[in-house]
């Protein structure tokens, strides 16, 4: 049961100048404040609402600016993969592939990422009771690769709507793996401006602080120094600027929760 | 934005002796603690899944008990009303007036309740949309009673669960009226046991720690010496021996939060 | 397994003219198709979203404009009941008390409406699984009274949303009470005008057609000859000159459906 | 709005002989019923709920068996495809490839699907609204596709649990692309049995009807000989010995769903 960590960075790379500022500044955050960072990016945004959605940079050009942030901030780096051919290049520099929502259930994405031996950090998927995910988990693990996360980010809740269930933090520590809340997804609205996803982003810190007072390994938060023209997930990221105060809460919080469990 | 209240005690009204050894424990908890604190207890369960469920002790047999208890202890005491007819006669010993979930839309008995000048506190109905509890508040504060406090207590959740949606709390402190979780309602199966509605006791902590890091005026706990004997809800309340600690904990997660807030 | 039977009418009553006109129109077309018919009107609303909205003309001033639609039109007639005074005096006009949906879990109000010996129509709570109203059922049959109606108008399904279950049927059909399908209710989105319930009338044939198919004992419709100027429900009432050709179809999906069961 | 058509086959492939007996057997019931027939199976069952949930014969054993069956029967053939560089392969035999409703909204995916000219059926996915099933079928034929079915096949409904809402299909119209029903997969309890999926195969007639009598162009059914022995899905698949009553009553009521519609 230690401290908090932070698995943050901007939804998807832009440029190499980006990755780096953003990097640089949650390194200071982070640092400031004593809680333990993972930068996130995504190369490539697989599955948004409709074509003209903005991708990404892709693989070639994401993995040498992973690799130089890794070297630069001495931060593990952690990034979203959606076949299998791309886990073994991935793995080279990221320390932790993670398996998105929607493909939480597809077996040979799973073994194929539980086989370079980099740390699985896997959704659960929007349909999936927070019981059922041991049996991802075992996918991973049976797999040969015991270095699993397992994150919360919403169920689905009617239509468009997903709702943040807490007592769903336990039940998914009863897999072994520690457990992340991602408080940027969960505020999501699925489909819920027409041709993107909406957001509702006054509700990271309500929900982030729920789950950190229920007890979770990390929190997962997407930032941006200017959410309302990021190129993706604007609606529910966080503002950097609004980081530090978010965080020392949170820290608080965690100390508290964790002395209760001890 | 005070400390956190405190409405507690054991589902349903069993005996005189049994009510005061509960509200005594109860006194004796939160003054250690510095918890401000509301005696709650129901004269009868009107909405039992079966017939054959208890009900309890009746109107005329509490009354005496509710007065006895508030001059003993000096504490405010809380129960729910059915029809428009117990709310005057409630009211002239109770404190508190509160509306079951199921209820929550019945126009006349809001306005009865809201006419007793009694404080009233209005459950969520597990049907409802946290902004729809605006217009409940509405009838009872254009009813002249602008004393109402508002409860969440869970939404339907597929069959047989309910989920508790954490963004409700600041969606529901928009009415104007202070929040309270009930976090004993929110962990029941309705109907789950088929013949009665069960409940997941150990996830109690969970919720209430949850929505207390979120912000809220109060939490509602039902809590028996012997749940397991209890004559309703004992699958969702909390042991007796166990609110010390468990409320400590919300303590010291409502003093952050309240600084955060402020 | 006989055909199916039609319960319906406006909303609420407006005027003793308004009832006879819509009581005829819908006597006619019936008579036309072959299909039974019950006259449906609500003497007041007590569960309006707000203060403001419409309530209707009151007991005393329907109770004999419903005792003169079954004596003029020769046809049994149903209306909701909101507490257990009104039960015995309603019963001594109406042939069918409905229980409204928010109240199916309201002992003293099931009990009281049994008593009264008049056939009993309880609606299926919007948080209530199909298999729980065995123990609703069981409240009446209990107390004497075994002539019972389940009314299935939906379920709750995320916010401001309900959704029609067609399982529901099947499962209801199994406490032994006739089945009847609520396309009216079934299309209200609760709460989803903000001051007032929205609806979505493109979808009655839509979920009356598949219920039909399914196998119902009856369905239940809301009509008015305008409904856009209708004091409630409007959003979901059917146009009554929509009805003939709506009801053409339902009785030959009904046939077949039937057919299929024998 | 021409008659209805059938999808169906056992869930997965098993055998050449079994998969020639039951095209065999289903051609047969369909030609004396006069319904149009597409004959469905799965190479690989690629999210199991656990890994050792049997995964069928593989693509390469499949494909020719696929094409022995088109020639032999004259019937086309459709199967689920899970990543891009099957698409091709499997296109040269198959008339349809089927996007699983788990990768509905990955773009890849459905371009790489839509770029082989065949017809491409995507199930909407069990987080899906209905009305955003436009952005979906938008991708396939903005990549140049403009033959696509969308199969409706239950949303998310608390845990575990699907519900089937009717008025997916004229939502789902409104996208342009014929509307399938899946009879099979709505009946689904994803994981409910622990390591695996449960089923509730007795509702699937109950929604197949609810479907078709609303309006579809095809209904999906998985069908066995003797589906309590099937390697997978065998609790929600229908015995081929009941298939022929079944559909029977399908096509009546689909012959008064059609003739309301024109």
């Amino acid at each position: 049961h230690g401290p908090l960590t932070l698995i943050a960075g901007p939804c998807q790379m832009e440029t190499r100048q980006h990755a780096f500022d953003m990097a640089g500044a949650l390194k200071d955050i982070t640092s400031r404040l004593g809680i333990g960072f993972v930068y996130k990016s995504s190369f490539d945004k697989a599955n948004r609402t409709s074509l003209s959605g903005k991708r990404g940079m892709g693989l070639d050009a994401a993995l040498p600016v992973f690799a130089d942030i890794k070297k630069e901030f001495g931060v593990p780096v952690l990034t979203d993969i959606h076949n299998e051919e791309q886990c073994p290049i991935v793995a080279e520099v990221c320390d932790i592939l993670q398996i998105p929502a929607f493909l939480c259930r597809q077996t040979d994405l799973l073994v194929a990422a539980a086989k370079t031996g980099a740390i699985i950090n896997v959704k659960k998927g929007q349909f999936l009771a927070p019981w059922d995910m041991k049996n991802v988990v075992n996918k991973i693990t049976e797999s040969g690769n015991l270095d699993v996360l397992v994150t919360e980010r919403g169920a689905s809740f009617g239509y468009n709507t997903l709702v943040s269930d807490m007592r769903s933090l336990p039940v998914l520590a009863e897999t072994g793996a520690p457990v992340i809340f991602d408080a940027t997804h969960s505020v999501q609205q699925p489909g819920g401006l027409g041709g993107a996803s909406g957001g509702q982003r006054q509700f990271v810190p309500t929900l982030a602080r729920a789950a950190v007072a229920v007890g979770v390994a990390g929190v997962f938060v997407e930032t941006h120094q200017d959410p309302d023209n990021a190129p993706s997930d604007g609606p529910n990221m966080l503002p950097l600027d609004a980081m530090e105060a978010f965080l020392g809460t949170l820290m608080e919080i965690d100390a508290i929760a964790k002395k209760a469990a001890a």
